[in-house]
């Protein structure tokens, strides 16, 4: 989620879930719908489970419960250590730290609470599942090919799901944008085979943990509780098996998470383990949404303050990580989810938006658990610098900061490939801007581990933006599954779905056929562009996914000359591939002498989306608008 | 000179000198207007001369004389050791190496040329004056005011040196916008008054040295004399004594310089040491003007031969840095032109166009000699971490190359102003672009010593492309002396001179009142609001002048709001400016509580162009497009 997409909802009056408000830690302790107590008078222990033999071998527990700040804890487990104990501001909570030996056995570990009536909750202590399982926590690569899907607008496969009792949103109503429709994990998994056949290799659901808000929950953002799946898209459980069989499917899952922010309906919120567990305004103040503000050597303290502990919306409350303990919660969570399912890896939402510290924490603790994890944060910012800044980058430690974060969701690609298809060449404008901006990667550590897009769940449909062109269409799509970097596609493109992002929200709508009673099923039937766009999508996205020189291959690109653009990805294996893309509206010839020291060696090639020879590679007549990805042979 | 401005002019066909002209070392030597040869046989030596003590005790000459490669050499001078001589493919040349130890004595050093009849040269060796002198080699800083004009545009002060017998250009023609008008040393000296009036502290004339090129050599980018003042601005006595009379008269000279390249006209182009002299091609191969090349990782060997060893134009052959020799001439001369005239900064032309090891071993070179020199480069580039790329930064060597330039002319901020003052606010549009720009100042080691502008001899002027809009053209003046760096006009704005620099180079004309018969005379009668563009252009500066504030202060900006942007300059001595400007047509209320952390303390203050009392700092209501500078005061 980012500004400009809550600036326009907030327009359209579609998040204002009321009269601004404050934390309070003395607010009384609200109905959880979080994991099951296990013994009377403790809510819940957050994590709720836990592992022997995680690298680092500490553990603290968020122990939750009226009045369980006032009990002393006892235990007696081999191998387990009581570090001590820290009581919070609210006595409804107590933290417990635990040391876990390598030693210790799986089992469950009796903790007493001693008070007036003792209490005892045995926690679970089990064996790690993703160390010796390749199938577990693959990473996210250059070789994939990842669809972004909102789960509750792509499928509906479990309508026993809808509408959950004791929910604070309304009933399911697919005639609202900014209600909850249905789609769920299961929709999901009915359609790996149709992700298969378009050539997809990563799913990247928004957010699946329970969002539990009474408006505009739909899209996940606003999460009420760290440790369960929204119920709506199933359970637990159901997630765990969802993760196994997309790794049966050949399909990675990626995991949408957000660091900055909780929904205010959270339990977290709703009975505060203490005030400075979130960011406090005395009146209800909302982020400036500037990441400027996080690196301007001339920052006020007003504007840094504001961007970074400014609330992302009314009922999004900004967590204090500056708070080891909330840090330490948040870094705890992020691991459970990964060995508790074996994802493949993190998007990580309005990544500038948390503390410095925090973020440089989490990403250490995550990749020293987790090495081969895919890690990649939402950078909506402006210009390639500031775009590395956020990623591992060649700067030094910069205003404190260092980023860890091995790639980054590439904004600047996305301007650079909308300018392309919508502007004329110019010295710097239309085509020359993808030029210019891959240019800028020498401040990339990996620019490699990129994630490009041509739209997202924030931005109008990229279908939309090019003005319904389907030629344009296909060029985009070309350059999105051939150049550098980790291609993401966005639910419905290969369908031609549209819509602009204002004011309506309609980029989020139900994938036609997702949903009992849809007149139209894109999954199984389509005709006309849709099918040729799909067509095309699938025959690009599986070219590249059995042609190693699309992911790993190395780019050389030439400055474009007169509206043409050429790059190639090659190998020293001999592989190559040529993209050549004519912005123009009108035919262009290209000598390629000037593509000597990529041709040479090459005596023609073939057009991979139309089959069709290339067979003089001296003087090539390329038509208007049009990309061209030639495999190239000797 | 910059690649757009030299495709205008080649679409003008202002610059075509010709058919391509391939450099022979072969080719016959020419008539030389070099300095007169002080032993027959030997036609010159440069360093034409030099001094004992200097930090770098080696010295190699380059003598020219037919044959005289076949020769040896032998001296004898206490402190002085030949270390060697080296033929070149060209017997008009050898190069001698020398030690000059410090405790040599300025004098004489007989240089004996030994062959069929011995030759002998008294080559001068003199006592340095820049080390003890204050006045020499002031630097320049964030406190200088930098007025850049051209010489033969700006006044004619000697009209005995406009047409000089032998030179190549035809007589002066001030009808024609490529031809000579007449402006020279003398012009420039005449009017210190009017600059010193102005609150100028710098002049920047662009190059003075010698342009002996047939066509379009008035602007002075294509040297054909690497040691001798171009005759029609004076002689090399008269500019040492114009550099002395600046400083006397408070005022720094920047000498303006190109290392990349030099006029086919010059003899050592046209009777040139060895081939590898200049990149050679066997057709002509103009460069692709693209710095990008320099640093792009994804870069073709085509494309980055072509930027760095294309030549700049037909009649400006690209001096091959990598060969030694050639590098060391290069910085030797500039060295030269410091120790001899004590002038306070270089501006490097088309600075990314040269060899990386070159441009660092020049900046080393340069400030080891002088570290209190000014150094800046043109870097018409794309965005801040490019520019930055130029200029001493954060980044590691990247590419082979880690620049060691002090400063580099902003062309981010130029970009900014301009679209500031010609585009409505938007979250990146208009005025939020100098915030993001500012922002982007964390990649240098000190965004201070960047030089900034509205426009220069390069753009089109600045007040036609703010569209004559004087209440436009004060809120530019008003950022540019008082935002953070080194300010330059170009000469002719403060008197509102206009123009675009297509298709006519019309923005080079000819400074009104410089030149007899001038039927107006901007420099002593000006009226309405040209009188008013002076006078707020002088009173600004001038108070920027003794206001050390608005040099060395700290700078905070605040994010833009509804198109009015704010920032502060202030210090540790409680001093504090607030400047606003507000972008919109309209007038627009300001609340300032969120400007606290630099308001409190403050009870009110003066706006200084108008010198209007601000009595009330909580609620501001500033016109629209409107730029106020605001003393704060307690």
């Amino acid at each position: 989620m980012n500004p400009l997409r809550i600036l326009s909802l907030l327009a359209a009056g579609a998040l204002l879930s009321g009269p601004a408000q404050a934390v309070a830690a003395s607010a009384p302790a609200a109905p959880l719908t979080a994991a099951p107590a296990k013994a009377a008078g403790i809510t819940r222990i957050d994590p709720t489970f836990w592992w022997v033999g995680m690298k680092n071998p500490r553990l603290q527990l968020l122990v939750h419960g009226p009045g369980i700040g006032n009990r002393t804890v006892a235990l007696s487990y081999a191998g387990v250590t009581l570090d001590g104990t820290q009581k919070l501001e609210n006595p409804n909570y107590l933290i417990v730290n635990l040391t876990i030996a390598p030693t210790a056995k799986p089992g469950k570990v009796a903790l007493e609470f001693r008070g007036a009536k003792k209490l005892t909750y045995q926690y679970d202590l089990r064996a790690r599942t993703t160390p010796n399982d390749p199938t577990k926590v693959q990473g996210v690569t250059s070789a994939d090919f990842v669809y972004l899907l909102m789960p509750d607008r792509f499928a509906n496969g479990d309508p026993k799901n809808d509408n959950i009792k004791g929910m604070r949103a309304p009933a399911v109503a697919r005639d609202s944008m900014y209600s909850r429709h249905g789609g769920d994990l299961k929709g999901i998994q009915d359609h790996f085979g149709y992700l298969r056949e378009l050539g997809v290799t990563a799913i990247w659901p928004t957010p699946i943990v329970e969002n539990d808000e009474p408006k505009t929950s739909y899209h996940g953002y606003a999460l009420t509780d760290f440790y369960n799946v929204d119920k709506r898209y199933g359970t637990n459980e159901e997630y765990v098996q969802f993760v196994q069989n997309a790794h049966r499917s050949g399909l990675k899952v990626i995991h949408d998470v957000v660091l900055n922010h909780m929904g205010t309906s959270g339990y977290l919120v709703q009975d505060a383990p203490a005030k400075d567990w979130f960011h406090q305004w005395s009146d209800f103040t909302r982020s400036n949404f500037r990441d400027a503000a996080f690196n301007d050597p001339y920052v006020s303290q007003y504007d840094r303050k504001q961007f970074g502990e400014g609330w992302f919306d009314k009922h999004m409350a900004d967590l204090n990580q500056s708070n080891p303990l909330v840090s330490n919660y948040i870094i705890q969570n992020f691991i459970w989810w990964v060995e508790n399912t074996g994802l493949d890896g993190y998007r990580v939402d309005t990544y500038g938006y948390s503390e410095r510290k925090f973020l440089m924490d989490w990403g250490a603790a995550i990749l020293a658990e987790y090495p081969r994890i895919g890690l990649f944060g939402e950078t909506w910012v402006q210009g390639t610098a500031q775009q590395a800044y956020f990623a591992q980058n060649i700067f030094p430690t910069v205003d404190g900061f260092k980023a860890n974060l091995p790639g980054v969701t590439d904004f600047q690609l996305q301007y650079a490939i909308n300018e392309a298809l919508t502007r004329d060449a110019g010295w710097t404008e239309g085509v020359n801007k993808i030029y210019y901006t891959l240019q800028a990667d020498w401040m990339y550590q990996d620019p490699m581990r990129n994630v490009l897009f041509l739209d997202n769940h924030d931005l109008s449909r990229y279908y939309s933006v090019i003005g319904e062109d389907f030629a344009k269409y296909k060029m985009g799509l070309a350059w999105l599954l051939t150049c550098r970097g980790i291609p993401q596609l966005y639910y419905g493109t290969e369908v031609l779905m549209k819509n602009y992002s204002n004011p309506d929200g309609k980029v989020r709508e139900d994938f036609p056929g997702g949903f009992a009673g849809d007149q139209k099923n894109l999954f199984t039937t389509r005709t006309g562009q849709e099918a040729e766009a799909f067509s095309y999508v699938s025959k690009l996205a599986n070219y590249r996914k059995t042609h190693p020189v699309l992911h790993s291959g190395k780019l050389m690109q030439f400055i474009p000359d007169q509206g043409v653009y050429t790059y190639f990805r090659y190998n020293d294996q001999g592989e190559a591939v040529m993209v050549m893309m004519n912005s123009n509206k009108e035919e262009k010839t290209v000598e390629t002498s000037r593509f000597a020291e990529r041709l040479n060696g090459f005596s023609g090639g073939t057009e991979i989306t139309t089959g069709a020879a290339v067979a003089d590679l001296k003087t090539l007549r390329i038509p208007g608008r049009t990309a061209w990805v030639v495999e190239l042979k000797r």
